[in-house]
């Protein structure tokens, strides 16, 4: 596993930089995301999208898996599903993912998403998916 | 049934803004939405991010519900998910959604999304969800 | 293609018998189960379970994709998810299963399932999922 | 929540009956099932069939839901994803179905589905869904 790789990954995503997204935490088998809930990232009430919401999900989840990968692959989602359990609201949500099951062929993985304000923290969605590894 | 409130509660989403959507296509339990792949909409390899696709997948099916509700109600996105199958590459992406089964407290809805690149359509993901009406 | 390998799989699959499910149409990229609603098939209301639904859903989902497969591979159920929209109630349960995207490693399939009640048909679930080929 | 209510709903279950499954652990917002590996449970391979690991999937994270609902509701799956990670091989499975989300109108659980053989114990399947409450 080389951490690098996966920070040269999301840096080279301009979707994440759009977001304000930002990797905070990376270890063999996890990933954690940050984004703040920003003026161009709201649906209609004014809380964060459920888009951002799975950005950061899906991206948690799919850069945990990369860690796992050999250095001559990457990870692309084949699918995944999101249950979104309360609004988008606060300061900044943080997403969680995590290896499940890696394989040669599949890797499972799963997030759950929060919302931080100040010290307080919400779960706001869980995602469940598959990553698929991709040869460079 | 107002197309109108579609409308405007498409507008006040500042995501959709962000992500340069527009709807292009609505009726009763049905709405299409289109995305330019802008340069800030990209995953890693230059095509269009999940997120992307995600967004306006998850948008079309959420705005077919919304046609069904009552002008007392919006709706939420209870769950989703979504399974791709090609590249977001091409000139623009559109999402087709459309209830399979309304429902008073739940709306089954579904969508796919194709990649456009001038006259040529190729389908790249398939959704399938839950909508939550909320009252106003 | 060779349909008679569909077949003899289905018949190598106790839990068929068990549910007394059967291949009532079959069709590259497609298809159709049909099974009773027995009296061992029941949830606590005496609608069929879910699991039957799931069960013909599934299989009918994997058998369409089977008939997209080389002789030397089968195929396994990846992930697949159900909502389930009405009750299994009925004479009888019908799942159509279909290939939405064949593919080298992986299969994505959709299924609708439909209760019966004489000549009178609803749908009572949707499945979208992913079947991924495993060498003989 | 009163335990003896779920136990009557597992109970009336003759799926449940059909499977071999039995309740072995309850508790507020927890429920395991068991069930053997039954010489009709089978798929192709001679594996537990994935109707076998939903069926008790699916039904662990039902009752862990029924426990936190009134004595006049009941839950039936809106819907439910599952991911299968290895086959159904052993002696017996056992699913821990769990509430991550209590709600007046939706309850998300998940579920993890493992093989026993002997002492030893392996993830096969996870399963993310929601169930609705119904009035009795």
């Amino acid at each position: 596993m080389t951490l690098e790789r996966v920070h040269a990954s999301f840096d080279a995503q301009s979707m994440m930089t759009t977001l304000g997204a930002e990797i905070i935490h990376l270890d063999d088998g996890v990933c954690h995301i940050a984004a703040p809930i920003l003026p161009g990232s709201l649906q209609q009430q004014g809380f964060g999208h459920a888009a951002l919401t799975f950005a950061i999900g899906d991206s948690a989840a799919g850069y945990a898996a990369l860690t796992k990968m050999p250095a001559t692959q990457e990870v692309m989602t084949a699918e995944i599903k999101i249950n979104l359990i309360a609004p988008a609201a606060g300061d900044r949500l943080v997403a969680e993912g995590r290896v499940e099951k890696p394989g040669r062929r599949l890797i499972v993985v799963t997030a759950d998403v929060f919302a931080e304000q100040g010290a307080a923290r919400k779960k706001i969605a869980l995602l469940q998916g598959t990553m698929i590894p991709v040869d460079l």
